[in-house]
């Protein structure tokens, strides 16, 4: 027995990531709620963000410029490779790389039929001037090491340093209750004191 | 290093309920995700929504007409007192109601300086005529407790006969597991078999 507006507007959250009945209801009331500044203000942020932020031609990134402020800056001997954009702001809050970056849009999947043309590795082939170290920065799962040995295979050859991050105890987490395959690669690549 | 539009983003949607920066982040990304038709989508329902939904002027219910389709064809001996829009719902669910609804649109709080002029009591005593039941369902807490308590003193004089919902141990609930006070009010409210 809700109003029509406010069903289409719960079912239109609940098309944002994560959101079910319950939380999309909340959004929507509160946004009832609103008084007029506040949703003109959540409207044009919108909208604003919906018209001006784009791609980065160089590394893929959000930007609302045609090549982002990183691309223009960053120490451009490295590049570390990333399947998505969030990927990039979860390296930058660690503060301690002041490289390029390249974001794929996704990874090697051969049984949903995604191959090398679908992600961005032209592009990424295509900025390997000055270029010494490629940090290859996807996610230890199939689709993942597939597309890190793919690229590994295409960047060797170059005579350009392939690196990918670490893997092994999550700091903080007791050797206890590591799993297994986490334990594995925390073995095979032990380093010395 | 976000863009701005996108940073603006997602202040925005942190002011959703119980939204933090990780939801924000990931709604904003989804946002700018949406093909153009999607967005389009999106934003229409939040201005239909906000354009025509109000509060019925006799419930206090959200609706898009001036007195909400319950109002006019609900069983109009008995009335629920609800704080919120929402409380509707909950209760919507069960399928064991047919009466009217009346929000308060809050519950007295003295030390936030709240009284009943604030609240929606006197609507609620301009719709009596015809009541014969009026349902309390407000929260337990003190704010709730202590209305329940001011609309039994109104509402009892006039003949109209008070209610509150039922306390207890939760179905599916052990005994074992239920807290001090909600075992000693089933303990008070114990029925026969």
């Amino acid at each position: 027995m809700l109003p029509d507006e406010l069903t289409r507007l719960i079912a239109e959250f609940r098309k944002l990531p994560s959101v079910g009945l319950k939380n999309a209801t909340r959004y929507a009331y509160a946004v009832i709620d609103m008084d007029d500044a506040e949703f003109e203000s959540f409207v044009t942020a919108l909208t604003d963000a919906k018209a001006h932020i784009r791609f980065c031609k160089q590394c893929g990134d959000y930007t609302d410029q045609e090549i982002c402020p990183r691309c223009q800056t960053a120490d451009p001997s490295t590049i570390c490779v990333v399947k998505e954009p969030r990927d990039i702001t979860a390296i930058e809050k660690t503060g301690c790389y002041q490289g390029l970056y390249h974001v794929l849009h996704g990874t090697l999947d051969f049984q949903k039929g995604i191959g090398a043309d679908r992600i961005r590795i032209k592009e990424l082939m295509d900025r390997l001037e000055g270029v010494k170290e490629v940090i290859v920065a996807l996610n230890p799962d199939m689709s993942g090491e597939m597309t890190a040995a793919y690229l590994g295979n295409l960047l060797r050859p170059l005579g350009i340093k392939v690196t990918r991050l670490a893997h092994g105890i999550p700091m903080g987490c007791e050797i206890e209750y590591a799993d297994e395959l986490t334990l594995m690669r925390a073995l095979n690549d032990r380093k010395e004191y």
